[in-house]
């Protein structure tokens, strides 16, 4: 189950003016399960995405850059889930093609002005004639107040539905940010196999834009991981229909510095989220590596960590064999890290020291620290003065089930 | 279970002249269990060590350093099992010196001549006494055919003892070769959690010594991996005793060739036993890369393959999910691949090329492979004439429950 995640309440998943979504039931992969969603922009919105690193994008990732470059205005989105379009070479990208198509004629927009994402198993063709078959229906359905329907439409092995809302004042105006996620395996930064969208209605320069995406996932989505896999098809779109009536946010703007505090608090929801419904988790750890010389060292730690298997059990054992985390700092590649400098706490419990126990240090205390779901776990290298902090999970015997079973 | 593994026969582990083997019951973590291991080597005994390149290295590692190059000549190994002696700083390096201190006391050696390992949970303190009041047992064993009760000796998550042997003729004299590893968890190059002891009665040099256990190490245990963990303990020993009678080998021998390849067979059986063993282990793969620019680009590839979960689950589940591992291939960190050239067989079988799924591959070809325990991932790159493989195993419920249980 996940780590003390709830689905939010439609309630709190406030609408943003401007955007609508609606969803069908197409039967992709699985009968009677809401599999296709369509999201409508008003004209003007700024769309900003990021996408995966893998060499092996997925078709929709080619696609959904290609359009936002092609400088018509996005005005739509479809996602379907069941099936990633990835690892389908050039007939993925027809494929695509097809349902970008199709949805810009029922529309009566241009094809450049959809962007299609794709989420399920790889390697197999898109079934585009179903994704096609469910958009009427989808489109029927398009109203603002629907993000839950719309979170729930995009989930694949979550368990919950995640979604989150803010809301601040610019100009007098009152602003609302509204986003989703999806996300549970395969989750790793550059990114995961995940897909994250983000709405607000303030008015926000395309330039603004970017750069706070940029600053939002770097501080989110690129900090979590849950099995080291990145995914073909990751994507997060931010969308800024600038229907709230408040002056257009530039990188110069008073406000710009608020706007984009709020729009990362979410997005670092939207992604603690995805840790919390990580596959067969029962543990959130949060990885702080503290007083290095340089991010890349501080997350080299982290990561190492992160990603230990052995780490990661002991952590679903409740088991605070933390010679295991020594051992995943020593390996994590800083060449002349000196380990006699390194302190490691379990939460507030100075485990390590000196390059060997704390001699203050007591097994009962770990244990205590052990059986929390929320666990922090601090390294602090005292060679420098930068921080970093990622978020993980554990690695259970669900994680197992779910990704031996994932296709059956 | 171990994948087509089974322990040697006493007979199969042939002595060689000059190495005697003795074990010990020292109660070190469990009753009634082989746990310290002594070995004598005769005297002018060539030995040669590579050890792991884990920061937090143990004190035994650092102490079986600094006894290679104290010149004094290497007369005696002590092992034991239950406590690694890692992430034990100053205390860990004091308590190891008692333990070679107190053997080379009874072998009437010096301390330098003695090298201690030790294996099992990290941050614990050694119990030096316990492993100290086991050693005149130990040496009261001592034998040359015992080889057998040392490869149980120094097992700790193993299911099966691991050694083999080879003989060779040189100069019409016949050289044997036997060795003996242990590891099942935390396996990865530079290297594992893992312990292997190679000896041959063969004459050879110190610079030869030492240019065949680099090669031998760089084609067997440095191609292993089951989780990715790179432990704080890892040592190979290479010993020449010198005692059957051969011309010395040197770098520049007719010999060396023939010899360095046979112990190089060895090193590799000694390697794949331990990955045949891995924990939880079900299937045992060779990921084969080819055709690629240079050796990094071509490990880099195997090592995202080998090392992500969700292949290593797929694999447990016999499910041919390959676009798993098109997306370990993309996310392996070779910039400028060009996914387009990639073919990928699994087996004998296409399964992969042009990006996408080949057009010849049928899904009941992918399962019939799967179902074998022994199974060969190809990944041609087509961008160049380097090949490298590496060996690893799947992920399965047991890999969770014997490190979730680990200290228990």
């Amino acid at each position: 189950m996940p780590v003390k995640l709830s689905p939010p309440q439609a309630s709190q998943l406030l609408p943003v003016k401007g955007v609508q979504l609606g969803f069908a039931k197409a039967n992709i992969k699985k009968i009677d399960r809401k599999d296709v969603l369509v999201i409508t922009l008003a004209p003007e919105t700024q769309v900003a995405g990021v996408f995966t690193q893998n060499r092996f994008c997925a078709a929709p990732v080619t696609l959904c850059k290609a359009h936002l470059q092609s400088g018509k205005g996005i005005r739509a989105l479809v996602v379907n889930t069941g099936c990633a379009n990835a690892g389908t070479g050039e007939l993925g990208l027809t494929l695509a093609k097809q349902t970008t198509k199709a949805l810009a004629e029922l529309l009566n927009i241009e094809s450049e002005q959809v962007l299609p994402f794709s989420t399920g198993v790889i390697l197999e063709p898109l079934p585009a004639e179903k994704v096609i078959a469910g958009m009427p229906a989808a489109i029927e359905k398009l109203k603002e107040d629907n993000w839950l329907n719309a979170a729930e439409a995009i989930m694949t092995t979550d368990i919950v539905a995640k979604g989150t809302s803010r809301q601040i004042e610019l100009d007098g105006k009152t602003i609302t940010i509204t986003g989703m996620s999806k996300g549970s395996g395969m989750i790793h930064p550059n990114m995961a196999t995940m897909l994250g969208y983000l709405a607000t209605d303030a008015a926000v320069s395309e330039l603004a834009l970017k750069n706070i995406i940029q600053y939002a996932v770097n501080r989110s989505f690129n900090c979590i991981t849950v099995d080291g896999d990145t995914s073909t098809n990751d994507s997060f779109i931010m969308m800024a229909t600038g229907q709230a009536g408040n002056d257009t946010v530039t990188e110069t703007s008073a406000d710009f510095y608020a706007l984009r505090d709020v729009i990362t608090e979410v997005a670092i929801a939207l992604a603690q989220a995805i840790v919390r419904d990580g596959e067969g988790a029962t543990k959130f750890m949060t990885i702080a590596v503290e007083a290095g010389k340089d991010e890349q060292e501080c997350r080299k730690v982290a990561y190492a960590i992160a990603h230990s298997p052995l780490v990661k059990t002991a952590f679903f054992a409740s088991d605070p064999n933390l010679g295991r985390i020594l051992a995943a700092i020593g390996y994590a590649g800083v060449d002349d890290l000196d380990v006699s400098q390194i302190e490691l706490y379990l939460g507030d419990v100075l485990v390590s020291e000196k390059g060997g126990r704390a001699v203050s240090y007591e097994e009962a205390q770990g244990v205590a620290v052990m059986q929390e779901s929320d666990i922090v776990v601090r390294v602090v290298l005292n060679r420098g003065d930068v921080d970093a902090k990622i978020w993980t999970c554990d690695f259970s015997y669900d994680y197992v089930r779910i990704n031996a079973d994932y296709r059956s």
